[in-house]
């Protein structure tokens, strides 16, 4: 942390900081300049931040220089990691696709859109049964009856299911029927919801928020990590801007600035990010190459049926497209399809 | 809601709209031009969005063109709203002053900072319990006993209450101590909580998120309408944009754009916005005289040893001149600062 | 300036930065944490930064700490700078009101709009000649034939002449008609022009890009200053962010940065930030009232006619709400309008 | 184009609208609704357009619905172009790479980076000898003696140079010795520049602006075409967020919605966007992934000296894993790397 003194500060507000950080147990070293003179602090960050050092006479600003995330960051652990999910790795070496309807709706259509995943090379289901909608009068999800068609279809397929937690009071719920809990990217800064996650015993696939700085991601994983799960993946599936021909603009390079910074895998949604079925291809070729650790993509028997999102799921021919798509690109750039797990009944 | 057809469809692409709309209920019009046809429905809008238009063969874009909130919007309720919370009337003709620290730390710290709340002109008290940070490892609040505190607080000084909850399970805590529940800026789209507090029997403070827009906004609003509870005042705290001179970005326009939307009062929060001390004044003067129903600002005794924004609390000097400014230009643009309720004791 | 070393940097790293710092002719002052080493460099920034510091190894990031501008800040000239427009001061005191249509059209059209102008408190007249359109089929302006007009109306009513130069190769000519230059949001990195207008003999209207921090602004207005012209005023007009409620987000907060950073007067529009007529009372209300040193405003006697930005055009009962706010709002801050000068044929 | 009546709006107010429109030679259709009344209109946008339609009484909105820019959209080019720069294509079915120094500063240095620029795979080079600064106490570049390196440089390699023109005036001299204009993110909307290389005889590359839109980029190259020269590669170079972790952020889904929206070729410059070495590899993959149909990237014998951005140029082992990328990564998509074009004194 460094002290920045404006450069009317006298030698006694100099002198407040020094003693001020020395009694915090912290040292002091001071660094005049030309105009202004600025302290370099050693010691505990979190301790100084409670000092509100910029509220005293002198001080012009205070400038953070190590990370404020610590179980998740490469700097404590310096190997990326791989995370099981109901058996699927997700991490180095891999790409996992992860693939279902946005939302669960009936029996046949969960089946039939798990069967296309499986087709599309995925090796898990996603599907959502509470759905956070930006209307109250729009359709809000099957709930439990969704969670249970979706263990249905897991065991028929095979596939685990990874499914969406809107609420810390039904996360026993959610995880006692699903393999993965999703925080949405709505709900990335519900800290109660990622204290309710990082206390679960699943894994948690961890939405950025569409406003969210990548440091501010890592925060929330670190959340949830401190409550002892460090069982995350990360997706980054599109952030806010003033660009309208998409729904979000695709942060693609958060990709390998969060590979830079934490061990945690990272995936990308190109569904929500863009919001239209024809962009899904071209950002899932993008991001194999970008070097994501994965996929997670809407699928949908008829989409023009769809009652969330039908505008951007993939079927037909996009199906047959995906499949040759995840079964060449990866090897091409070093890396493997995580292949799908074998059904119980098959083995 | 208006559909356009690409410039390629075909007849039977437009005939297949119109069949679809006519179908649900509604009736289709359709507009030839020179090198596109639109086609605008009239109906009930929330059942043709079900219809996934946009997934049709020839269609090019839908476009919606009524607003997508009801109970909060004007065109529902042409006057606007006056909100009481613990007698103390929010709504137009007024200015309503809401001050306190933002975390309530001890006894003497918020019973001191509701005296100075009361010498800005304050006719409320603010002050937070449950706290929502960024960092797992920052100071998360005192809870319940934050809560009583706030609540002797409010015997002692007759002061009504507004404090922050976020967590649907501790709504009916908070709301056997507040007289105002507060959604804070990262709840703002955290649905089930808006629930909650929809189905509360206390007055809901609605911070915008900072990611939002206003209509998102609104429909937030509208979530916590629809459960019964009509009884909320927004609060404008600044949106996140590329700027990083201040902390957000007050969208001060906001205020007019949303009177001229909704019925409900707008208040505007010039603490957190910019987060610094010295923008606190100026921005409270143009929330004044921009219209804003009110404003809701950080005070504390000691803002060096604040364990919460004390970057951005004002003190001494300052609140001396925030009560010259409210006593003075609310008058002078026509309207009143709302009176501070006298104490039970003093009555 | 401050370097700060990765956790993983040698001895030897920390070295070859201390090095390279003192044959540059600077000192460093290192620091070292628990997890991180930093070095404080003092002496001349600018050299320092041609040193690349950011490439060498184990360095991890290079954070500036002093102003990259000198001739526009207020630590090189303490005092706010009052500018005189053809007789016509702006700066702290005061508050001037520049007013006239969008886009000059006819002589009519011009003359009229300066009557209303002058009946809406201002004394400067604004009107475009040469016109930045995003779209080649839109209206570019009368060029030559408008600056013509504009010097006509000047001499019928007294008021002095702010007007648009969009491309160096015309800065004489609109230099020997108007009293001030405006340099537009689109133009403000156009760094070629900056320094035409530097050389230029007259005041320059510096309004803020739509994309640019406040600090970019500045390094803009210091593009003009170096070449020796600090007759400069500048202008917020809003920036560009996900809201789409309004054509640009006004960034309010501005207007107390940059007086506390910059000696420079800055004013707001009112008229093109928010794009719509009903905001424009109530964002100049705000202005005043956050300490903005003026305003521009569009205004037009038939703004259903207008050839550019009719929808936020004043007219009518609009000018008088206008007189009445700038008459008297200013005066219950401690200010002053800017009275219009006297036209010559009438002292 | 569709007028959008508010709820509020009376029988005269509409026949007034369709009398309007009928009057500029235009056709108005009327829908009815349940709470508004919407009015298609069909005919000469650009003409309805200076009706303003908006400033009528009883009109609450007007939404545009075709394309505003006409030359470069494949509505009236359905299939996509391929450029030629000196010879070399920049098209589909390509990737094509551009790599040089970011500024000319010695002829050793440039034909060294030539030399790396071929070794990356490219068959073409970029160099800045007029450069946009944000100081004006930066490096501005070398001037006509860049040029004239270039020049030289392009004689030894054979390879095509495009460098940038920041100013209408200097048009003619950059023409004179480059084979392509590039207009920089800064000059995006610089349309008096736009006007200039649009009469000029060298293909231009036009990189978009890192505040606009994709709606404003196609109508700047609109700008260029209208002038009659069709021959504009675009740039996709990053936009500007909230996001810090990198400069800009790469909105690579523009790739595939300009693919759609216009025949113009389209490129990525991962050099720029990210302002990072380390990211320029991961999104060089992503980029020819994604479909792009080339990229620009920063190459530079000592980094550490450059005197500008050499954080982010390419150098050593980086060349050699461009090289393999750029060789081997689009044949595995369909498409094939530009080959160089062979030095004339080696034919």
């Amino acid at each position: 942390m460094v002290v920045v003194m404006a450069p009317e500060a006298t030698q006694a507000d100099i002198d407040a900081v020094v003693e001020l950080v020395q009694a915090a147990g912290g040292e002091a070293f001071v660094s005049r300049g030309v105009s202004r003179t600025i302290i370099g602090l050693v010691g505990d960050v979190e301790q100084f931040g409670a000092l509100n050092l910029r509220s005293y006479s002198g001080v012009s600003d205070v400038v953070r220089i190590s990370v404020p995330y610590k179980l998740v960051s490469r700097e404590h652990h310096p190997n990326r990691s791989v995370i099981h999910v109901g058996g699927v790795p997700i991490g180095p070496g891999l790409v996992t696709v992860i693939a279902g309807p946005c939302t669960v709706e009936t029996p046949e259509q969960t089946l039939t859109s798990a069967r296309m995943a499986q087709a599309a090379g995925a090796s898990m289901l996603r599907g959502g049964a509470f759905k956070p909608r930006t209307s109250p009068y729009a359709f809000q999800g099957l709930g439990e009856a969704g969670l249970r068609i979706l263990a249905d279809v897991r065991a028929e397929t095979g596939l685990p299911v990874v499914t969406e937690v809107i609420d810390p009071a039904s996360v026993d719920l959610v995880s006692s029927y699903a393999d993965m809990l999703q925080v949405g990217t709505r709900s990335m800064q519900n800290f109660t919801l990622l204290q309710a996650v990082g206390s679960a015993s699943k894994p948690v696939l961890l939405k950025r928020g569409m406003n969210a700085t990548i440091e501010e991601w890592l925060m929330a994983a670190e959340y949830i990590a401190q409550r002892g799960n460090l069982d995350i993946v990360l997706c980054e599936r599109g952030i806010r801007t003033f660009e309208t021909a998409t729904r979000n603009t695709l942060d693609i390079s958060a990709v390998p600035v969060v590979q830079r910074l934490s061990h945690l895998p990272v995936i990308i949604d190109p569904s929500h990010s863009g919001g239209r079925r024809d962009l899904v291809l071209p950002l899932t070729r993008a991001a194999i190459a970008v070097g994501a650790d994965g996929i997670i993509v809407d699928v949908h028997p008829q989409p023009a049926a769809a009652m969330c999102d039908g505008d951007q799921a993939l079927t037909g021919d996009d199906i047959r497209e995906m499949a040759t798509v995840v079964r060449t690109l990866p090897r091409l750039l070093g890396r493997e399809l995580t292949p799908a797990p074998v059904p119980a009944g098959a083995r």
